[in-house]
């Protein structure tokens, strides 16, 4: 089971007290799958994929994304499955005379090999785009963080009667909800947020907190840092991208936001007594 | 709120009872993000994302996007936002002079902006691809699926220390769990999934069933179908589109499968007693 959990400090808040701890998130990182094949009389290589995965199985999630994509058909299309190690990318070869038609399944597929997620650190990508660390002075009171998941759940009662929509909200210090946007897509519901502080001419929001409604990933943590949002609110688990492009951004980063407890898993200081 | 959900009729299992009624189903659905920038003195336009979303604010979500991405970072680098209407596109004009690096964000774009997802119906993709309706005669008993949360929860338990992982699993008629994946993507685990019944000569799995920890998207119903497996079941919501590409192609659909209840979208008779 090796990569798939690691371990990171904490601070557990549990209503008045403050504790530091020793916690697991899970393990995520960038996977590139590239496909070799024949065409035209000769072997070429695209890559096809480029997904944010927790380590272990990789094998099988590079076959079983060819296969659900109708790319390979049976193992025997494939000749080798081999991981390109230190590269964080996989390369699946398939056997000559497999006819693969990457046309059709264009929308899936990156126009080039060389992408600025694999075979060197994501948050390095960040720094290439001039992404800066957040230097506000922003805080946030403990009672205004744990007031936000029933005041979530009063502005999504609202809308949502299926029980089917991530929700994302921009909220100020003082936990007044000025923005909740839903969509399938938890990407989406947070883009609809940033699209409206934006339309507002509020960005960059140094003043405000964006919570969502489930786990922080590295893509919605890389767009709370991109609008120089100081906080992210999650009512479940961060990954371990997310936490360390927090602290390495310094963007304050609370996770498992319920009842009267969260965990602070970067930027401490912007929380208020 | 018009076109966030849509009614649909489902049967409700709870217990030994079996009702037929009218629920909400959120909506999913396409929308291809166009971006027009002049670039060595001449107006180009690009595709530069495809999403699964819901309906409403597309305007903010396709903004959102670009700030979001690094692509624009003041209204006044915006000339134009406009639907195209019946085309599941939205066409993002920026000002002349707004400088656009697309090789940067390569990783995100798209090679073309005839895709297999706009324009058309995410259905007829599929059966461009030469899928077709599942022709099965397998069952599940009722208690089968009532039992699995508990036994992906059990499974689940002495891999996932952190709560941040989404569980998918492949189960047969008797309720065994015979393979079971984590991954921070619920794409991943699916496909991780896929691929361990792919090396083990097990696909097109029509003797098995699906399950996932969280809700059931378009993408998952569509891995579900690829690899012949009759049925999927979410612990969570369906989408519309996964609802309707489930009907459509005959794979039974199950939702909100906790504690004795379940809900049935699709093929029914798959369900004993």
């Amino acid at each position: 089971m090796t990569g798939r959990s690691q371990v990171t400090s904490i601070v557990k808040m549990r209503g008045n007290l403050r504790e530091s701890v020793d916690d697991r998130v899970a393990v995520e990182e960038p996977l590139e799958i590239r496909l070799g094949y024949e065409a035209d009389g000769e072997r070429r290589t695209s890559s096809v994929s480029i997904t944010m995965r927790t380590p272990g199985d990789d094998e099988d999630l590079a076959t079983g994304f060819l296969v659900s994509e109708s790319i390979i058909r049976s193992p025997a299309d494939i000749a080798i499955v081999k991981p390109c190690r230190g590269d964080n990318a996989i390369r699946v070869e398939l056997e000559s005379g497999v006819d693969v038609d990457l046309d059709r399944l264009q929308r899936h597929f990156y126009t080039t090999s060389s992408c600025g997620v694999c075979g060197k650190a994501s948050l390095d990508a960040l720094r290439v785009v001039g992404v800066e660390a957040l230097a506000d002075d922003t805080r946030f009171p403990r009672e205004t963080l744990l007031a936000l998941p029933a005041h979530l759940r009063e502005a999504q009662a609202t809308f949502d009667e299926t029980g089917g929509l991530h929700a994302a909200a921009a909220f100020d210090p003082y936990g007044e909800l000025l923005i909740v946007r839903e969509d399938v897509g938890r990407h989406n519901a947070v883009d609809k947020v940033i699209g409206a502080l934006f339309a507002d001419g509020q960005l960059p929001a140094t003043r405000l907190g964006l919570m969502v409604s489930g786990r922080a990933s590295f893509e919605l943590m890389q767009k709370t840092l991109v609008v120089g949002m100081p906080l992210l609110a999650a009512i479940s688990a961060p990954s371990s991208l997310a936490v360390e492009l927090a602290r390495e951004f310094n963007v304050t980063l609370v996770g498992f936001l319920r009842g009267d407890t969260f965990n602070i898993y970067a930027g401490e200081e912007r929380i208020a007594k």
